[in-house]
């Protein structure tokens, strides 16, 4: 297996990028993270719009620099926002992630899923139990909670990324993303991050505001993840606990690649 | 009255016992606090997951270990939901908590509390007005704000819980938990958690977590209220206002019982 | 153009009034806010009731103290419920403030806001792109943020304003608020508020509950800008970042007019 560790110059230089494009992200996201998730898009320096309904999701596709389709709390109603807000996105080439939450795990979400799947993401973001299910494996998903470990997941993600054109990102202690061919390792972060909710969906909207402003997917989600990774261990040094690390990772995301 | 303090051995116990375990527990909550109630049952040592579709709420409720149903901002779609999903937990023997927030100050979420209760909720947990309510009584709710003492409401509580076979538990300053026999009295907690939106909701959705790992129903609603009021005592001293205290609060739930 | 900097000596009585009253204030917002938005009216001194669903919003808003609207993650049901609270505040009498979040950037919600302000809200609130599209201009608004500056925008409030009956306030780094005569300017704040989802989102709601309880709307937006400008200037000087910023916000907020 190939496994590269992405070079530290171009995070920030494409950190910095973001921040000076400033790029407006919609996010369809699931009800229990989109504060935390716009606070997120806030401190690292993308501009995010929880534009939602259906009778103006696929309209804003259009204008958005970026959209984040996560699947968490998804209903009925939502999941005809999300498919025509990734169709839109697909037509329009807005660039766009999707984060398939506890795929494989409960019927009507893994059904709406594979149909997203069909409209091309740019990326495809989620823990090993997902990424197996996205691929067509059982992924013995617990809820929302992998019961695999990232690396299991590695040779389904490539596999994935190079049926679909997607870039996969497998979310863990260590994230791995690949295009298909190349397979990018990004360790770092902090097992509190586990016990925080709406860290992993904020990193898939971060994934979606990098890739309208990074010069590939790849280097899109291995930036997203770079960038938490490092906010996230200086925010458990700087924590007592996971309350407090919350704030603290908004901080340093914000302070983040200024040093 | 016969009032009894919980014994602090047998909490210990029994938070050790929920975070061994990590049951895994459905939210069906209003759209205020879930970004909280998560990170409370996080920190607590519990596992969230907030699936509240009608395509998939019942399904989840026969696979979670434990199920929350709060009904603080309900509308049409989300009671069809609810009802599904506490009845397939009623089937299934989930335990389940019932949070029937402002309920007699609204029609139609009264109506549907009375409806849910047929389903035989594990505990039903309110403030006086609402457990008045439930119980038949004109509880004088002003909003989701109780205008009684929580003591006012016992023998309510009491009767109810024979009636019906749940355990019923009364919040204020302090905390009724009664099965229709015993009634068990909580005190602590700081009047400062009042000011902090979802401290509440989150209380429930941890009854339902300790409903899961708890020998009794009573066991649960107790252990979760002592460890609700400890943590907010520590809190409090370490906080300046309401901003800073929902942040230690969470810090401290994490903490609480390794020492 | 007349302006005239707020007397503190009001604000401090007007503060004072705010929370020997408590007004119960009912929030139809958007979901990235909901949970801020209840502290921030918890810390200040009001009651927030997030009462949403079609079937209660209307009842509530005849109960309630006031009612905030804010369009920010409309869908179609909500605008059902939306514009039935808003008829049932009209006919009663409830003070309510609409906040027309990205109104002129999207057709179905520049609609919805346009029949909401046949309904005469006491308030419109708005960033000027957003200020200048319900006056009918066009705002040029990306997204929920303003292109334009505050100022550019006092003139368009006033017009409308004065045509409407409503007090209009438009929010900057100076905050206009006009009641077609009168045009109040009020500095302050920090830069950093702009990196923290839902502080302009909580200065509507606030703004309703000050409705319920200060001698003129006028008076009532103008309140509730000089108290976030003055918790928001000490919490810039308390905090690190923007996370440690928006729990300094509600610290403060709960300290403010004390001293």
């Amino acid at each position: 297996m190939e496994s590269v560790s992405y070079p530290d110059p171009n995070i920030v230089h494409d950190l910095g990028e973001l921040r000076r494009l400033n790029p407006l992200t919609q996010c369809i996201t699931n009800v229990v993270v989109t504060g935390f998730t716009a606070n997120v898009l806030l401190a690292a320096g993308a501009s995010p719009a929880m534009v939602i309904g259906i009778e103006e999701a696929a309209e804003f596709a259009r204008i958005a620099s970026a959209l984040l389709i996560n699947v968490g709390t998804i209903a009925g109603a939502d999941s005809r926002a999300m498919l025509e807000a990734a169709r839109a996105a697909h037509e329009h080439g807005t660039p766009w992630v999707l984060d398939p939450v506890a795929a494989g795990a409960l019927k009507f979400r893994t059904d709406v899923v594979a149909e997203l799947v069909t409209l091309r993401p740019t990326i495809i973001k989620g823990n090993a139990s997902e990424i197996m299910a996205v691929a067509g494996q059982d992924g013995g998903a617990r809820g929302v909670e992998s019961t695999q470990e990232s690396g299991d997941a590695i040779e389904h993600a490539r596999s994935l990324a190079a049926r679909t054109g997607c870039v996969v990102a497998v979310t863990g202690p260590i994230d791995y993303i690949t295009d298909g061919k190349a397979i990018i390792a990004v360790p770092g972060g902090h097992s509190i991050m586990t016990r925080v909710t709406g860290t992993g969906c904020a990193l898939g909207a971060l994934m979606a505001s990098f890739a309208a402003t990074s010069p590939t997917p790849l280097r899109a989600a291995t930036a997203a993840c770079a960038v938490f990774a490092a906010a996230g261990e200086r925010a458990a040094r700087a924590s007592q606990g996971p309350g407090s690390f919350a704030v603290c990772f908004l901080d340093q995301l914000a302070m983040i690649g200024a040093d």
